[in-house]
């Protein structure tokens, strides 16, 4: 057979060569909504890739973005692993501290910032030590006024340059294509590094019937964002079967994705289970025409039956998935098996909520002591991976190690299967705290507050949360000779805001006499969450 | 990410894990059919491996299978690659002497027969110089009585085998896991080795939603054969799903495929198109519940519209698809794309018998000596192909050499792109006719013959003419109740000016009792040229 690498600029081929009047709608501020072809993206891509060499990008050299869902950064996909460099996606949601780190880190030469998000990344410019040149994405091509030389302005490089361009094909399929730092759950950020031959794998796998099954009819609008996780792999996806694209764009609201699903006629979106809460909010209150969407796939943490029921009941299908940062991120898909057609409706939503079957290409198992557990809905053990689009590694991270286990991946997360084969998660192996589809780390916020003056002991335990699904509530424990009081607590506020993200934040801080223990000094969580829940007034 | 190379094997571990319960449907006898599960199938094909462990089979040695369509073919489908050696699937409607060609020059060392189809094979053994083994495969465990010293029955040797094997990971990907040779319509088959990594592709993306759109909720039925293109990749595809399949075993009739369809809930079949339009005219003659049947993939050769048309009204989609030997097969599919949605039900049908859009993974093109042609519908050119399922070589043969043009397949067919980028196939490059400076499409012809009333199959050549250089002949098989004679060669003239310019009209049309066709249904024009040269008294 002919030896042709996997490469993703064989998809910008293929959409401009088959689909080339096919559109990309793309948000990229509240009152401007641009309207491309595949032809209008393969030309602006291939002048992105000659900016890109105009600016010194070599083969390996990493590109970070930190952005919002749009055209520019869909180009931005494409261009650099096109050319050989590497996109580093910048979760935009990271604290300052983490973004510094990471930046660092990945060794990021060239940004490309929004106009409306460069406000986060200019006070940190004089802690970047790798970048060279900064490219700010914007509809009127004005340059902010920063302290830093190489400032340049997207659409004027974009005008700039030829639209002539021949993607190199002697790039080795395994080369890195992406990368994304996962929030970790202590530490720093850890990398993780996507290859060409595994984006390339994930885009046919998981466009599969019993996977997203996009056809080039669908209209996608992924509502996760691109600075995350490839946007679960939905740009790839898209411009490999020639769907019509939907970005939203910054600070999208419920109201203003309602409308580009009415107006645009999508057929398909993916994003957290907050989101589908608020936009299930908003069509309750003022319903309107959602007769297009088919399929609504959601991940990130679970989503309760009531909200899947409510989004059958509108006539979509609400499918639940899984995935990681280590992972591109696609594993499985709750779609229905031949097994379970018959089912009762009831049934069928209680499937719907679990995690599915894997896709064609990965490999799973769940284990625990005893070795591999029955499909028993009940035995729970840890949930492995292997496949050729799950990471073996993090990005030059001595955490790699532990990680790992005779070549699978070791998630963390505590699962089942189903009776019918299907895989449902019940835990993290640690204590994780799970809002609005983010990790919260308990032991870093405890490792804080600890840090923190007059605080003797403290420890972090989720609460469930209509919106964002859980949220923490720390116990503290003062030192002898502090008070307990506001003035206190808003101190401890302070110190945490220092440190981390504002959602961090633990909704409440309580003051406690001590903490429960064990017999070695271990925070019993257990009895904690039972005392947090009696304060805060809640039933367990 | 993790180096997992692409291999068969994997989709049997993912059908017994994932799909135990499902089911193969194995027809081997007029009255004998075998319910397998899919744990059945990966218990037997482990069982099959270490038989040919037993039988001396190593890395890159090449096994030839003689057989029809059911499970014990399907279980040499997967154990002979999973093993490291090579599945030649030997068609079965070969002539003795090509059979020895390609058994000798492939250098087969075990042959799998059928036992219904030994009679074929045992005259040749003395001029098998390679075949060490013969391995027999039936229902009642008869060994034939042959000339030959080491003959063994299949089920015999599987009971006596151990059902423990691991399947090796550290095969090569680009190594050989099948082989086939073309039916040539001049010289010697040539052979075509098919790899591992190239079936893994050709798996995932025949099965997308714009190809095959193959679901594990999918009951798929194979009529093409898997003598032949591995049945076009279907028994891979249906693996890697977890799809049920039911396999139709030999000299199968339209009433049994129908028993099938409806008794099994057939949700797919594929085969050519003259399987179809038996199948239709039982069905027109005895109606049954074909309910179940979503969809038929036509392939080999073109498709009347009213064939088209004719299960359109029956509920059941018609796709014609376009592929060869030399691409595993899976090229294109003509699928409808949203622009053609609305298009009126005759104009969808006109797209229907046109070979499609290539899918993922496949680059086309389609140059004259202008270069690319416009998607005018009109200028014609040859069809080039490229993509990690085409092959880059014919097998140890010197004909490889016209075969391709830097770096990509030349196909000999002459095809156009319609204004929507269908791909429609015009004619063989020798096939075309030359007449008084212009191009006459043997292929339009015949479709237009094939749709009017009475008219069965219809074949057109060219002969030599002293004024015009060429000028087309067709040959028209009528439908039973239709007369040969004057009105009707009328009535057929006057169908044809209705499409065509006066200049397209046939020179003359022959009626005959059948077309001369290669093993596969596809007009043998050599053949057929030499019997109209007969009939209108010219020497070739």
């Amino acid at each position: 057979m002919m030896q042709i690498p996997m490469l993703l600029s064989s998809f910008i081929t293929r959409a401009e060569t088959h689909f080339p009047h096919k559109k990309i709608v793309s948000r990229t501020s509240p009152d401007i909504i641009h309207r491309l072809t595949y032809a209008d993206f393969a030309d602006r891509t291939r002048r992105l890739a000659n900016v890109l060499d105009g600016l010194g990008v070599e083969r390996g050299m990493k590109v970070g973005s930190f952005a919002w869902n749009h055209h520019r950064h869909l180009e931005l996909y494409f261009a650099v692993p096109s050319v050989g460099a590497v996109l580093h996606m910048i979760n935009i949601r990271l604290s300052p501290e983490h973004i510094i780190h990471i930046v660092n880190h990945a060794e990021d030469e060239v940004l490309f910032v929004d106009d409306n998000l460069f406000s986060i990344i200019e006070p940190l410019i004089p802690e970047l030590k790798t970048v060279r040149h900064i490219v700010i994405m914007s509809d009127d091509s004005v340059i902010p006024n920063a302290n830093f030389e190489s400032m340049h302005d997207y659409e004027t490089v974009l005008a700039n340059a030829s639209s002539e361009y021949e993607f190199p094909t002697d790039i080795d399929e395994n080369s890195a294509a992406g990368m994304c730092y996962t929030s970790a759950t202590t530490g720093m950020p850890k990398g993780v590094v996507y290859s060409h031959r595994g984006l390339y794998l994930h885009s046919f796998a998981s466009g599969l019937v019993d996977s997203f099954g996009i056809s080039e009819r669908d209209v996608v609008m992924p509502v996760v964002p691109m600075f995350h996780v490839n946007a679960w792999g939905l740009p790839f996806t898209s411009v490999l079967f020639g769907s019509s694209q939907v970005l939203p764009g910054p600070n999208f609201t419920p109201e203003l994705l309602i409308d580009l699903i009415e107006s645009e006629g999508v057929t398909f979106t993916a994003g957290v289970p907050t989101v589908w809460l608020s936009v299930l909010k908003e069509q309750e209150e003022k319903p309107r025409d959602l007769s297009s969407l088919d399929r609504v796939f959601v991940g990130g943490s679970a989503s309760p039956r009531g909200l899947i029921k409510a989004y059958q009941d509108l006539g979509v299908k609400y499918i639940s998935i899984y995935g990681m940062t280590e992972t591109s991120p696609v594993v499985s898909v709750s779609r229905y098996t031949s097994e379970v057609e018959n089912y009762s409706e009831e049934e069928k939503i209680d499937l719907r909520a679990t995690q599915g079957i894997p896709i064609p290409g990965v490999q799973t198992k769940i284990v625990n002591e005893h070795g591999h557990v029955p499909w028993d809905g009940e035995t729970m053990g840890e949930l492995m991976l292997r496949g050729p689009w799950i990471t073996d590694e993090y990005y030059k991270d001595a955490r790699s190690e532990e990680a790992f286990e005779d070549g699978w991946l070791r998630t963390g997360d505590i699962a089942v299967y189903t009776k019918e084969g299907y895989i449902k998660i019940m835990d993290r192996v640690g204590d994780l705290i799970k809002s609005g589809g983010e990790w919260i780390s308990s032991v870093d916020l405890e490792n804080a507050l600890m840090s923190l003056e007059g605080v003797y002991e403290a420890a972090v335990v989720a609460v469930p949360h209509p919106k964002w699904q859980e949220r923490p509530i720390a116990s503290v424990v003062l030192k002898d000779g502090y008070e307990a009081n506001e003035e206190t607590k808003q101190r401890l506020y302070d110190g945490l805001r220092e440190r981390f993200a504002s959602w961090w934040m633990p909704d409440e801080i309580l003051f406690m006499d001590e903490l429960p223990k064990t017999s070695v000094g271990k925070f019993l969580k257990a009895e904690l969450r039972k005392i947090v829940f009696d304060q805060v007034g809640m039933k367990q």
